[in-house]
């Protein structure tokens, strides 16, 4: 029984609980026992009889049977075995004591041996995840190398899970020596050996108290939330368990932990995976309250500020919303209007006409006629027919700047009195470095470098934040200086924490935080994000090649805005000349952001004259 | 005139000498000074005139000017200018005083503008090549991004030559602090920023005796060797020289350094770029005399140890040379018989019939159709008519056992006597770390993963050998235990010398080391080559991404022989089944190499199941 569903899709969202056995001769009786009866999701099983214990098999004679391998036991194959290997029922176990980096050649040769015997049986039984054994030390290539084979190999199509213990070991897991062992490293040097196969995944081994895992450091917090939340879609708990004892108190357990955990709401189980330059849907904005009951009470206090009492009843406030979309701005400013008294007189300026068609209806239901007016033209291009009071837009992206907010508000400053008021007044953008192996192994599948250094709005699951967040870009409208550039340059050191172990970088995430008026904010930055703010989902930039931070190092980063008047994108050839005459004509500007990191080791810079990603003008 | 010629391309082999001079209007009379009567072969200037002093440019009030920037001053510009720039006559000296990572940001701004200006100008004016400044301090980040742009600028094809001075500064360059800049450091941190770019060199501005340049250290000596042998084809070498002076004797001195480096024997000088499954040829090996003179003494030695004079007159030595290819094998035996006075036979195996049509025709010439049998088979499948008391064979890769020797010699094995003999009778690879960005350039543009991890045979230009070669793998023939496997693993640490610097690791150069028989040795390992051996060039091993190893710091690397009978090269899908047949009917065997680096940093494992080469049985 699954220990809860999030959402509509599996591959998310659904966790289950297996048990770990020991071998029976006979698997049906196993199954009945844990699965029918223990209620548990399946089984880790080990595929051959072994009376063996773990020293027993290190026995010296053990080791001199001149490479001889141990037959497998007769498994008990029927028609339900078919089933139960498809349904995932069954998880192969493969031999704890493996060494596959001893010193002694022969142990060597003899773990490797059976490993890939054991992997083609449990592939012939058409299983579909073999649980690996721990590495013996903190040496671990050659494991790695058979591994990696056998990911690769033509046929395999099994998940490889590799056991790494948390805490303290049990009696399967001896370490070579008694040096001490960093799980995280092991793990990380595993799998950037086996160059981040996407089938080969953690499989946690956690001898303490679940909960105390929490409070536990990034790079555990990292495996801990992969358990948890993430790929491997087993959760695989270690108990002593005796077969006649009853496990369901230990399920329970597992399944509270789970359900504790702050649930996802509804809307972010939608998940979505936005490209960098689509634009956010409007529905998604529409329906967001928060934003628009901050919107509101900004107009609100600008309206105030700008119209005393006294003057309330003649004053009109020229009002100008840049990019209305369906209007929810107009709304939020007529409302405004309405709470404070003053008289208002609206331009709703769209660009896209598909988009007024509703507000425009709304508008002669309400009679609202001669408040407000419709303007469909970019607004850069508008010739205003009167000065406007206050401006108020909503064309920020994820990483604040990314959507040409500033372009776009420059064009509107045109037309804006001298002593305007813009809403948003300001805004900033913010880093932070991020270990996010899922999102790494989604860039690498593409193709070309292209696509691998291309920013993205993601949700972001399964990630480690690094350090805190920092501060990027700032942008101030109006702008008192017209021929202020909007290119921007920022140095950033990030100190990734002593208490900490090493991590990945993988990428960045970008959030923003805006000043709608005075006081009133809008952030998306973690440290000042309000919980029920929809609107924006992170940005994240990769990085072509993960590198590696160990604790206390700094990690310097370095943002650039870019801005220029020639670039296109090249992406078809066969339309570079119809872009040249398009160019010649229109004088097309783009924006684009370029990143890289200098410290502890240099990238090569990322999205050079904006080839992977940029924003049209 | 250029320094000199070394075989026929130009690309790798002339070398020019310029010379950098002030600006001057008439660029008709500074070529005349310096080509013309100076006999030198381009000059170093630069496009606009400064008649300030760096100490002036430096004056805040220059920078105060609101980003106006300098103008250019009038380039005399005539017909023979095309003419000139084609040739690559005038390389353009980018002003010196750029500071693109200034913290004030007015400097940097116009740093960036003035850069992008004069790029413009130097590309308007057709010219091949822009010698950019030295950059200011450790810090290149925004420096790089600019230069990265202009790499990659849809219309590029200037090279751009980054000034990097060795020694101590002059005038020109005044770093931002006082602190200590590692020329290495900062040349290697702008070359990763921009992504390794081919049109990116290094300039190096030698402050120092020249000759001195040569005991400093590998990393040092990588950058020598760049200017004199390399790619950036211009030997830059700094006088302070007056316009009236002749500089003829700086020219002679530096055509000297040049001359006196040790000469490129003309052999050298063709230039292979093999491929790593391609046999090596014939011609290149019959005509390789020290080989076979080697292979002669071996040969006797064996005969002599095989057969007591007093015998000599009856015993007749079977001896088989497998692989007998135009025979020179052969002839070497026959030679050996005669300067011995033994009587022998020899059984010529090949399985190639078409190279021992010429054999076959010299032995009739000869009359030694009594002697020497001709058998066209595959060694491993022969059913030889008695048991040979000496097998000789030359089956060596330049890696050693990289073109299936082991495996050949096995097949041998049964037809050769208890006591019986192989020449050669034992061979060791080594590994040696490189430093070789010219390699990692050529493996780096190649479209797929699958190239950039394949091994290949190379001439090493421009490498810099970052610790001495170590053992790798042993075999030995005769082996006395049928069953041993031709498997092998092998852990190396390389201790990076604590008295160079930080370097790059590119890949690793393969050698060996084999013994013919008893005290004869053929060697390309560097510390026991001898000079005049030809046959075989050094194995490259590249990294797909080169790792960084700091001085004193331990790289670890794995290498593995792999062996395998079911291995296939599914290069092509579609024949796919058609292999599947085919290996189902003659079970082909497959050997390959995988490799990969643990320490510092772990790379991914190289060459997964043979994916990207092998060799095939």
């Amino acid at each position: 029984m699954p220990l809860g569903f999030r959402g509509e899709g599996i591959t998310y969202t659904a966790r289950f609980c297996g048990v770990e056995t020991p071998f029976y001769f006979n698997i049906k009786e196993t199954i009945k026992t844990y699965i029918v009866h223990g209620d548990f999701d399946f089984v880790v099983s080990p595929l051959m009889f072994s009376g063996h214990s773990p020293s027993k098999d290190r026995d010296p004679e053990v080791h001199n049977l001149d490479r001889r391998l141990y037959p497998y036991a007769e498994t008990d194959i029927n028609v339900a075995w078919a089933q139960w290997a498809k349904a995932g029922i069954v998880v192969a176990k493969i031999c704890p004591w493996l060494d596959l980096d001893s010193e002694d050649e022969n142990v060597r040769t003899d773990s490797e041996a059976i490993l890939k015997q054991q992997i083609e049986w449990a592939s012939y039984l058409s299983l579909k995840a073999c649980l690996l054994p721990t590495p013996k030390g903190n040496s671990c290539a050659n494991y790695a190398r058979c591994v990696n084979q056998i990911l690769k190999g033509p046929k395999n199509n099994m998940q490889l899970l590799l056991r790494i213990p948390i805490g303290m070991s049990d009696n399967d897991y001896s370490p070579r020596s008694n040096a001490s062992v960093d799980s995280w490293q092991t793990w990380n040097s595993f799998r950037v050996l086996c160059d981040h196969h996407n089938l080969l995944t953690i499989a946690l081994d956690i001898n303490m108290n679940i909960r105390s895992c929490y409070q536990e450091s990034p790079a555990s917090r990292e495996l801990t939330k992969t358990l948890v939340r993430g790929a491997c879609r087993c959760c695989n708990i270690r108990y002593r368990c005796s077969k006649r004892h009853p496990l369901r108190p230990y399920l329970d357990q597992v399944s509270n932990v789970y359900k504790q955990r702050n649930p996802l709401s509804e809307r972010e189980c939608r998940e979505p995976f936005r490209n960098f330059s689509s634009a956010l849907s409007y529905e998604g904005q529409a329906t967001d309250s928060l934003k628009y009951t901050e919107y509101e009470r900004a107009i609100c206090k600008a309206l105030l500020d700008r119209v005393p009492n006294e003057k309330a009843s003649f004053i009109v406030t020229v009002l100008v919303v840049v990019g209305a979309g369906r209007g929810s701005l107009v709304f939020a400013s007529l409302k405004a209007a309405e709470i404070t008294g003053r008289k208002l007189k609206v331009y709703a300026v769209e660009k896209n006409p598909q988009t007024v068609i509703a507000l425009d209806e709304v508008i002669k239901a309400n009679n609202w006629v001669d408040i407000v007016f419709i303007v469909t033209s970019d607004v850069r291009y508008w010739n205003a027919p009167e000065r406007a009071d206050i401006l108020v837009s909503d064309l920020l992206g994820s990483f604040g700047d990314n959507e040409l907010s500033p372009e776009s508000l420059d064009g509107a400053q045109r037309f804006l009195e001298k002593d305007g008021i813009s809403i948003p007044s300001s805004y900033t953008s913010f880093l932070q470095p991020l270990t996010a192996s899922k999102s790494y192994q989604i860039a690498k599948a593409r193709k070309y470098i292209l696509h691998s250094e291309s920013a993205c709005v993601v949700k972001l699951y399964n990630v480690a934040r690094l350090a805190p967040s920092q501060q990027v870009f700032t942008f101030t409208h109006p702008k008192w200086f017209d021929k202020e550039s909007n290119e921007r340059y920022k140095k950033l050191q990030f100190e990734i924490p002593k208490d900490t172990g090493s991590a990945m970088v993988h990428g960045f995430a970008g959030y923003f935080n805006m000043t709608l008026y005075k006081d009133v904010c809008l952030a998306t930055e973690p440290s000042t994000k309000k919980p029920d703010l929809f609107s924006w989902f992170p940005m994240f930039f990769p990085l072509r090649m993960p590198i590696r931070v160990d604790r206390g190092s700094i990690l310097e980063v370095h943002f650039w805005r870019c801005v220029d008047s020639r670039k296109v994108g090249f992406l078809f050839l066969f339309l570079h000349f119809m872009l040249l005459i398009w160019i010649a004509l229109c004088n097309l500007k783009q924006v684009w952001y370029e990143w890289c990191v200098t410290s502890p080791s240099s990238s090569p810079i990322h999205n050079c004259n904006g080839r992977s990603c940029w924003m049209d003008l």
